[in-house]
Parts: C-alpha cells; sequence; structure tokens
C-alpha cells in the first residue's frame, strides 16, 4: 500500500471508530504526541491529548452520537506529516460539514494530530455531483 | 530565532497580510506546492495553487474585507511541518473564529500550506479571560 493510500486507510478508519462509537479505536487513532488538538463543529479549540481523548468518550458515549461518512477525501503527504481535506455527511443533516485532518506517521503508522470540523454549503447531492469519484454508498 | 517563533512570526503574517488586504504578501506567504488548500467560513474546500490564490485576491479585493486579528496561537513543530491552532477575531463580529493553519519550511521560510477557519462560541473578551497571555492590543 502506498503511502497516500495508507492516509486515506487512517482517515477512512476515523470516521468508523466515530460511526461505530468505538472510543478505544478513536483513542489509539490518535498520535501520542502531547499536543494534539481537536476543533469539534461548534466547540472551543480542546487541546493536549487527554482532554482530545475526554473529548471523544463525551461525544461517542452521548445519547445521540451522530453517524459520520468521508466524502471526497483528498490527501497531501509531506514526509512523515500529511493534511487530509475531506467533506463529512451526518446522517440527517442536510449540509455536508468539511474537515481537515492532519497525521503523523509514528512506527510505521498515520495517527491524528489535530482534527478541524465546521459547515460547508454544500449538500450531499452536490459533492457527489463535484467528485464522482466518491463512491456512492 | 527559534522555530518555533518563527512559524508564529509566520502566522501573523498571514493576519498582517489579511488585515493589509495586501494581496502580493498573501501570494508570497503560501507555500509553492500545488496541493495547498483552503476552507474559508462558509466556503466549500479551495484546493489547488492558482484557485487558492484567487480566492485570497476576491477575498482581499472585495468591497469590505475584513480586518482580522488572531489570538491565542498555539503550534506544533513535527520537522518540516507546523500546526498552528489561533483565534480570529474580526471587527464587529461578537463571537470569534477559530481556525487550523498548516505551515510547512520551504527555503528555510514558513509557508502556508492549509488554512480552515469556522465558528467558535467564544466571545473576544472569554479568549482574553482563558489565556491571559494572549496580548491585548
Amino acid at each position: 500500500m502506498s503511502q497516500h493510500a495508507a492516509v486515506l486507510f487512517a482517515n477512512d478508519a476515523f470516521y468508523l471508530a466515530f460511526t461505530n462509537r468505538d472510543a478505544e479505536a478513536m483513542e489509539a487513532l490518535w498520535s501520542a504526541n502531547p499536543s494534539v488538538s481537536c476543533i469539534h463543529p461548534g466547540w472551543q479549540a480542546v487541546v493536549g491529548r487527554r482532554d482530545v481523548i475526554d473529548s471523544w468518550r463525551a461525544i461517542l458515549g452521548g445519547s445521540n452520537p451522530p453517524q459520520v461518512r468521508p466524502l471526497g477525501a483528498r490527501a497531501t503527504l509531506l514526509g512523515e506529516v500529511a493534511v487530509v481535506v475531506c467533506y463529512e455527511e451526518l446522517e440527517s443533516a442536510e449540509r455536508l460539514l468539511v474537515a481537515t485532518n492532519v497525521f503523523t506517521r509514528e512506527g510505521g503508522t498515520w495517527k491524528l494530530l489535530h482534527h478541524q470540523a465546521g459547515p460547508s454549503p454544500l449538500e450531499p447531492a452536490q459533492m457527489r455531483e463535484a467528485d464522482p469519484e466518491t463512491p456512492v454508498q
């Protein structure tokens, strides 16, 4: 598997852990770097590994965590760091979110260093028209 | 100057170019990497150096480009790549934006590879209370 494919695989694994409400998998996906950070939609920035993991446990353990599916992911690699930009389709939401996911390679595995998601103007159907390579599941 | 300080200096230069409506400076601040990307608030992702630069020219040349000031910037360095998380204070806006700025070092200079800004729940005064090191100008 190329490193480009490996980064996109790690990006998919992130959204799978989200959708499966799998807090253990989510924790394992994040870098050991103590300076990891995460900006959930509408939240202020969460900084530091412990607080980031705790924020995910709160979201995934909540009464109604969203199902999230990535669309149109694009990865840019710079050595041991990669930046992925993708859209997020939340079930029952009319508009997509748009996200930045920064990965770093640790022990041969791509791990999340930073995540930001926020509103986008796109509806799911528009994204599929704009990027026909996006799989429609 | 340490590389950590140099990244924060580049981050300040980005917001200075924004506030000064200086499209030439803005273009010079972006990486030569053809895969640069930018997610302006409420926009879909802009991908590719030409489209990113064009988007900035449109914003900075518009009739009412915002004055933007960074608050509480934090940088995480991984070799030749750095991730900066900061808040953005727009004049006359009640809430701050929150941003991810990814830099890469090219020819000894930190250049922007990716930017995303989106809404945050914080008011400017809350940010100053939470981070008293943030200079109040």
